[in-house]
């Protein structure tokens, strides 16, 4: 009957240890996410799949993990329908996935963006707009698992949506300087617009072809200007036209430098034009209210995701390489796939398991986050329990977390408990400590020992 | 392309206020387990189905959300196995559960009893017995959805595992007393001991159906003596034994008196004995510590689940009838089925859907909880909105949540906005104010307004 116990590839446990340091970062996040006014959401782990699929492209589709319907999950099939099952294999692809769609009606959510756009659907009659709202939740993404890639992961959203103000892309960057501040990860981050981006795109003479160059630019860290300009080549875009990007690509000095510089460039874009003029406003409001952030205007962020239409958004790490820790950006159409058109927002998300691996990396977690239990009380049996249950009530009641070693066993054993679970305070009350009404405090890290009154024992403990 | 969106059935969005306050439960609940010396585990959503599957009987088999296979799921099928799923509907049963396990590698979680279980034999080697451990997430039951019954639920569980000590029993009976103080609830703790049900059992002639009479005195509540009885009868237990059970069910006193009255009815009992004394030594841990909770023996309580081996515990609420809120017990191998006998451990699971309809009829949540941000800026536009973004700074610096209207709009659609998100500040800075370099806060319950110097506003917000 025994089975050796495991879990699906790409998924995690997260102990003790794991899941107070998690804390300590979701806390942190959470907490400047209400600072900062946004109110908390959270959508079911299950969607409709006809609310996941053409979404996230077709890469994405195949990535949903959908759910088998309960019960005969055949029900009315046809032999027609086994004739394809069994061809399963040979045939693939389409017929596969309709197939699916037959027997499952629900995938798992794949991000946090849809199901909030779904949310704003259909709870429009009760919302406020402007609408302020984070999410923290985990996804599922049944991508091939790998170093630092998990099928479940969480995202930190927060959104504002029902505005085109460019005080909330300003309230944006004041939240990912305070996020990052407060964890203690030095970062950089890099700002674009997805209008300066068509402006470049209609300047060179392809408006028509402004997904494909976004997408090649995007990869510009990655693959190199070369790659780029080949796969540019290879969408269509003529050698003159590739040539006109180059200068812009390779764009530097301050930021008010390269808006100027892009200024004169896609002079002829009315809607570049307007993302330069959205990017002067934000980096006014930037200089007015002054900022510890790295802020850099990068002209080769295009970001991947096509619904963005202004400001964009990524944020580095800078002590530690791991890719994009943030990002997100102005959408004006985000619910119009709901039918419901015209409802601008923008959001950011926080990659939560990347930051924290950084933070683990550089040693960014407090020593306090890993502490479950402050104090544990040694078990000498008899009277000596009963007098350390009274004390282990008012050190509880008190609010400090602490135990009593569950049985009279071995001092050694119980010391050694201690000392595995990272106890920072032992309290012994034996026999002599029961007569003078006075409990030993052993500080394991020191090995020091105080005696405390039994009435004084939650005060000491709390200094 | 427009859909209307909506979501499966049994699942649902919770809206900021709703989050607030489950967060709020959320938080207290969390609080008083970690102030007990609990530590926090998560495990993920998706389980092998090999690990769920035979661990909630046949009928919870059922209620399993199995999640279909990634990429091509009919992956060596043959014809015949096409022929059993065309034939779905007319064979049923075994046939299509065989294909679903085929397709389906892997379920979402039903409780979160059997992924401690399966993390606790995974990592026993890292793991410092005894383990102290709480959990608060979601799980999923493809259940008929109803009033009060959903297929994604919140449960929080707190267990401790590798000590038989009764002080584990103890430390649960102050923790149901401290998280139903803390959120306001009053309830009555009812205790049972298996043991003891199961010394009845002997005493009655019918150890062997041990099984059959805990699950029929299980209902004792919901269908009345009658209705047991005749369950009883059913699975052939004859009417003597049955009589012999009727005075033990309908016993009355004080829980001392309860306790002395069965050790002579089940003196013969060596088991039933062992039970007693278990609760014998539990009642004198409460009475030396004193409890402010409603406890009662209650010897008709047995809860269905078949893992439990000693302590039994129910809450209910006492000002609002919704059925069990909370319960869990004493179990002796729940870790066996991986491989891993004799690991002694005792939980509760605090059922949290139904602890916030108690608190939402009662109401019980603090209006602290239901508000989000604190202080609305209205926005004025101009250099007014410059002095107020950089008060609006200051206050959250001070870790106040407020917010500006992102847009310079009417005072009329301004303070509406307030009134719907039930901000209970707005703060003022037009023309005069920013003059006088002083800032109008309006209290907006009461419609009074003080004036305040710019830089004692985050002071002046925090009393």
């Amino acid at each position: 009957m025994a089975q050796k116990p495991s879990i699906p590839k790409g998924t995690r446990d997260f102990s003790p240890l794991e899941m107070m340091r998690r804390t300590y970062m979701f806390d942190t996040i959470r907490r400047v996410f209400r600072t900062y006014g946004y109110a908390p959401l959270e959508t079911p782990a299950m969607e409709n799949l006809s609310t996941l699929t053409g979404k996230y492209g077709e890469e994405g589709d195949k990535l949903l993990f959908k759910i088998l319907n309960s019960g005969d999950f055949t029900r009315g099939f046809t032999p027609d329908d086994a004739k394809v099952i069994a061809a399963g294999t040979e045939t693939g692809g389409a017929p596969l996935n309709a197939m699916a769609a037959r027997i499952c009606e629900k995938g798992l959510r794949y991000d946090l963006t849809v199901p909030f756009a779904r949310y704003v659907v259909q709870h429009q009659a009760e919302i406020t707009f402007p609408f302020r709202r984070y999410q923290v939740q985990p996804v599922w993404r049944a991508d091939r698992p790998q170093k630092g890639r998990y099928r479940e992961f969480y995202q930190c959203d927060v959104d504002v949506i029902g505005t085109r103000s460019l005080l909330c892309e300003f309230e944006l960057v004041k939240i990912v300087e305070r996020v990052f501040g407060d964890l203690g990860i030095n970062v950089t981050l890099k700002l674009n617009n997805r209008k300066i981006l068509y402006g470049i795109a209609e300047t060179i003479g392809h408006a028509d072809k402004m997904t494909d160059i976004t997408v090649a630019i995007d990869k510009l860290d990655k693959i190199g200007i070369g790659n780029v300009e080949a796969e540019l080549a290879s969408k269509g875009i003529g050698q003159e036209a590739i040539a006109g990007l180059r200068p812009i690509l390779e764009l530097s000095g301050t930021n008010t430098e390269k808006l100027a510089r892009m200024k004169e460039v896609i002079a002829s874009s009315e809607t570049g034009m307007l993302g330069i003029a959205e990017m002067e406003e934000l980096f006014s409001y930037i200089a007015a209210a002054g900022s510890t952030l790295d802020i850099e205007l990068d002209l080769s962020l295009a970001r991947g995701l096509n619904y963005y239409t202004g400001a964009i958004f990524e944020v580095k790490a800078k002590d530690h390489a791991i890719g994009s820790i943030c990002g997100g950006g102005r959408y004006d159409d985000l619910t119009g796939i709901f039918g419901m058109p015209g409802m601008s927002g923008v959001g950011i998300s926080f990659g939560a398991d990347r930051i924290y691996d950084v933070m683990l990396a550089l040693n960014l977690f407090p020593e306090e986050a890993g502490i479950a239990t402050r104090i544990l009380f040694i078990n000498f049996g008899g009277p000596e329990q009963l007098a350390s249950l009274r004390l282990l009530q008012q050190v509880r009641d008190a609010g400090i977390p602490s135990e009593i070693y569950p049985e009279p066993a071995k001092m050694k054993k119980q010391m050694e408990y201690a000392n595995r679970r990272g106890i920072p305070f032992v309290v012994i009350v034996g026999e002599d400590e029961l007569a003078s009404r006075h409990a030993t405090v052993k500080e394991m890290h020191s090995g020091e020992q105080q005696t405390v009154p039994f009435d004084k024992l939650s005060e000491y403990m709390q200094h």
